[in-house]
């Protein structure tokens, strides 16, 4: 076994500096291993007690009767190198370490951060500043999370890797709440050395994990990242991220909390595109989708049944629904024919959509007969069963009518639940039927499952251009004339032109180029010349020297700077306008295509891919960001 | 006592075609009315049982041994009109008809409203097809409302109208499992008569209530909820909607539900800015937001802190505010020190915000003290407090010590709840800070305050014009020409221009109108002329017959039509080119001013208002139109 399969199901764990007292933080390791079951060896260490609710306790890592496979380290910063270092030298395959005080406080904090890093040697680190990790496929729990007070965490296929400790203690208890189902939770946090892209690799082999879900603030490495997540991508296997760092106050706040620089969310939202990772817009959804795409039923088109028994609540989701493009269309004739056939009784219009059937929720069989006709009929591709108060009385009767009609077909089924009802949501979504309190939850289901459907990772190859020589253009800002030579190199054509600096050039250059030319000025320096009045379009010959004198008057007193020359282009008219730029920061270099012109700032529509570390952008890559949503470039 | 009034609070109340079974929907309002201690009168009514609960049941209405305030009619479709003459005919204030079968099934139903109508005479009725009303403030329910099947129901300060049933149920349950006090819930529904505008008014001069939430799927007399918003504003009490109805879907949706056309969802953008309605982004700001406006606390500024116990949660928390243009500032250097006085005994970095300390929710007077520090700072004008799974231990200790604070100031304080822990944000509403599960409502909440702070009914006066003459002109579509000389009678300077259908006119045209002119088709059919070739710019006298000919052979290949005639203008460059227009739906008529140009229709940045019934917009109202937000106008 590798150490990350080691670290994530050990046979024994020590656990250094635990604490008697279970209300303490440093008294929970051990408490949760035992109150949750884990059946191999729990080693307390602890030089000031004999035992450990009813455990024998160690006085340091060098006395173990056998070398652990995982050690938590719950010492303070200043000493909990040392237990690594005992660890490491025992042959431990990773220490766990939960304190604080590393690079997320500053200079002195780097220092202990490295001489942890040191001390581990080749043993792997969880941590430091994690509250560690929680198994549940295996019942193993790693973690001083307060969130494992609850008595039960339903077990499922959603792997989640977090790196807040905080939130990974939230969700595991919301999910618990909901009775969604998780295998794995691990809290990265500081990253010094296993990090979340480690994880997305182990959970994308991991049989007991069918979706990833993601709790990001930063990526580390975004090329080891783009290689698990396409690795997962391949191995069938959603990826849902939450990433916070969307606004400026929140990349500050990352920064304070894990000490890691963040790059622009823009890139990050590039970057998830070209991996399949599905972003999750609220925290919410980091929960509420994972939930619906671990059912392992495909969506495969657009239209939505809604069955409710509460008018208010069906039009409700249906308008939400409508909001993100999908369709609710009426029953088809035999469809309609099928629910009439049930005979409910009541006056209810069942050539509508939503179908309203007013009692269902009180007759099962009715029930039954309604879900059973609309996910056979073939105009719906999902179903949303909406629960109203008149339901609640006889939850489990409802919830069993639903999951007798699941194995009869495979398209997607999810429940909205009307009132406060968190007890029949958990019912329903331990049967298989993904609940949810909020419309926008539902609507953002559909629309992850769609976009799980549509993703394919590139395969088209990347066409190396021959490297061409730069020589012979100055380092630094290129002005609009040294930009173009370049282009030009690369093949790309390029409007005629002369570069002019004086009236009289500047005459010739018109009457050589056709009459009526573009006057602009040259500038390595301002960017954006038709602000500042350095453009002309439609001059003339016989204009051309009062343009240019008017022209220099003007831009130096927009900018207080002379213009370094002029360029004499060739009119061209028609065409589209479009801005080809490139973006850089910390995770990576990017293209960015977009809506040209002189709106280019206004409207800022455009859309960036990430150049992969080897290679350029493919084809396939390229050709999708030419495609256009209704929301613009996608 | 007015009807509404005697509607909201009877001192008895009749129940026609009660059940004894108190589980079917008609046994519902007796057990509900007693169960939660309605001390007037009730008089069950059905000619089969002698008694009801205790309660001597009468044959009919006539039986009544006085006349009831309120009659609640649980007979179906074909018989309740009977029913509700009889309560007309005793005098009885008003009738709340539960039966479904009206305008919302068809022609047949909307036959049915009428006789419905017309039975009730001077009698109101609320209805149908409605779930009743809920007054918890003086705790009568007379509703047949599964959600009433709850025990406890907090009373505050949150007037609800819903035009659906089953949501006012489900807000109904859900505002009492999160400790969010409510003062009446009145189900309105098909509006046979009163309807949503005439409980505004109401709830306005209710002292009970502080705060008025709507649920809307339509409005059906604009003018009368334009004159009950404003009665509201005036009295101080923001009004929240949420109005579904925003995709096709969901308008469609809504007909079927109650029967009733709605107007397009941008009218109600305009309608709800111009009487100062916050509109509810989703279904769940519906509760989340009054729950903070009905603290009545105000926000000054902009500047939030984020007192948190786990960095993860604090970071989400700023990064969604941050979104949104809130600021989250470090503490000042007084407030900084006050922090550190705390003496946490952590490692916790002070002068961030977010503020991490993380022990303080396991000690109060650490707790106390930071809060304390936070409100009295001159940096912030709310405080959001952050609950992570270490406080959830203690919630009545922590709990306790937020509420010792809030007196000290009149800031907003709110608390975002990490983990699932909903008995905690329960206790913390209850006790004056609104908690919330997500950062999404955190956010909205703060919006909400902003707006409703800002928000000032215009009262700039309404310049009357000389009404004009506009004959002359034809009826139906105007062509460009015939609508300038509209423009023009009422002072609107347009360029200059001449219509011509010869050569000869356009050349003779273009040398009186400078040389160099515009050229454009003239139709009433062609409305977006340069798609179709129908726009030359820069013709000069020479090359005027030629681009005529070319024109008019390109226009018929686009459209298949020939010209009416031309226009030759003045050609005016420079200035801001904008769309101004009309819009006229069920909701009335609307002004519409928008970017211009060839891209007004690519890119829809508009702004509407609503006129009002009499008199036109006001200088403010139109001034505001050409405010500018970061998403475009306002």
């Amino acid at each position: 076994m590798d150490s990350i399969s080691r670290l994530l199901k050990p046979r024994s764990v020590a656990v250094i500096g635990a604490s008697a007292d279970p209300t303490k933080t440093a008294g929970r390791p051990v408490a949760y291993l035992k109150k949750l079951g884990f059946t191999g060896d729990i080693f307390p260490i602890n030089p000031k007690v004999d035992e450990i609710d009813g455990l024998k306790c160690y006085p340091d890592v060098a006395s173990l009767p056998s070398v652990p496979d995982v050690g938590i380290v719950l010492l303070g910063a200043e000493r909990a190198h040392l237990a690594v270092r005992d660890l490491a030298s025992r042959g431990c395959a990773a220490a766990i370490v939960l304190a604080s005080g590393y690079t997320e406080t500053g200079e002195e904090g780097a220092l202990r951060q490295t001489q942890l890093m040191q001390a581990a040697g080749k043993m792997r680190i969880l941590g430091p500043n994690t509250i560690g990790l929680v198994n549940l496929t295996d019942n193993i729990m790693l973690s001083a999370t307060g969130a494992l007070e609850m008595d039960h965490f339903p077990v499922g296929s959603i792997g989640v890797v977090s790196q807040s400790g905080g939130i990974m203690g939230s969700l595991l208890s919301r999910a618990a709440a909901r009775g969604i189902g998780l295998s794995k939770l691990i809290s990265t946090s500081n990253e010094v050395d296993l990090e979340l892209s480690d994880f997305i690799e182990h959970l994308a082999d991991d049989p007991a994990t069918k979706v990833i879900a993601l709790y990001i603030e930063t990526v580390r490495n975004p090329e080891k990242f783009r290689q698990a997540c396409l690795k997962a991508a391949q191995a069938g296997k959603p990826v849902v991220a939450f990433k916070i760092g969307r606004s400026e106050a929140g990349a500050r706040a990352a920064v304070s909390h894990t000490g890691a620089m963040a790059g622009a969310d823009r890139m990050y939202d590039a970057l998830f595109k070209q991996v399949g990772v599905i972003r999750a817009q609220t925290f919410a959804d980091l929960l509420d989708i994972p939930a619906a795409l671990a059912t392992g039923r495909k969506l495969r088109g657009n239209r939505i049944a809604i069955l409710t028994s509460t008018g208010g609540a069906g039009t409700l989701v249906s308008d939400d629904l409508g909001i993100a493009n999908f369709d609710t269309p009426a029953p088809d004739e035999a469809t309609a024919a099928a629910l009439r056939a049930l005979n409910s009784g009541t006056e209810a219009v069942l050539d509508r959509n939503p179908i309203d059937v007013t009692l269902a929720g009180l007759r099962p069989d009715l029930l039954r007969g309604a879900i059973d006709a609309l996910l056979a009929s073939p105009t719906y591709d999902a179903l949303v069963i909406v629960v109203g108060s008149s339901s609640l009385a006889k939850p489990e009767l409802m919830a069993g009518a639903i999951q007798e009609c699941l194995p009869n077909s495979d398209k997607p089924v999810f429940a909205y639940i009307s009132p406060h009802a968190p007890a029949v949501g958990k019912l329903l979504t331990e049967r298989g039927v993904p609940s949810y309190p909020a419309a926008e939850s539902i609507t953002a289901a559909f629309s992850a499952m769609r976009h799980a459907t549509e993703f394919k990772p590139s395969s088209s190859p990347v066409t190396q251009l021959s490297s061409e020589n730069a020589e012979g253009l100055p380092g630094g800002s290129l002005d609009e004339a040294q930009a173009k030579q370049l282009f030009t190199k690369f093949g790309v054509p390029c409007a005629a032109e002369r570069i002019v600096h004086t009236p009289e050039q500047a005459h010739a250059a018109a009457v050589e180029l056709g009459g009526r030319v573009v006057l602009k000025i040259l500038s390595s320096e301002i960017t954006h010349k038709s602000d500042v009045g350095g453009v002309a379009v439609g001059v003339t010959p016989d204009t051309m020297v009062a343009k240019m004198a008017a022209m220099t008057k003007e831009v130096q007193s927009n900018t207080g700077k002379l213009p370094e020359g002029f360029l004499v282009q060739e009119m061209v008219s028609g065409g589209t306008e479009l801005i080809l730029g490139m973006h850089r920061d910390s995770l990576g270099t990017a293209i960015l295509l977009g809506m040209g012109g002189v709106t280019a700032e206004l409207f800022k529509d455009t859309t960036m891919r990430l150049l992969p570390a080897e290679g350029g952008l493919s084809p396939d890559d390229a050709l999708s960001m030419a495609k256009i949503s209704k929301h613009g470039l996608c």
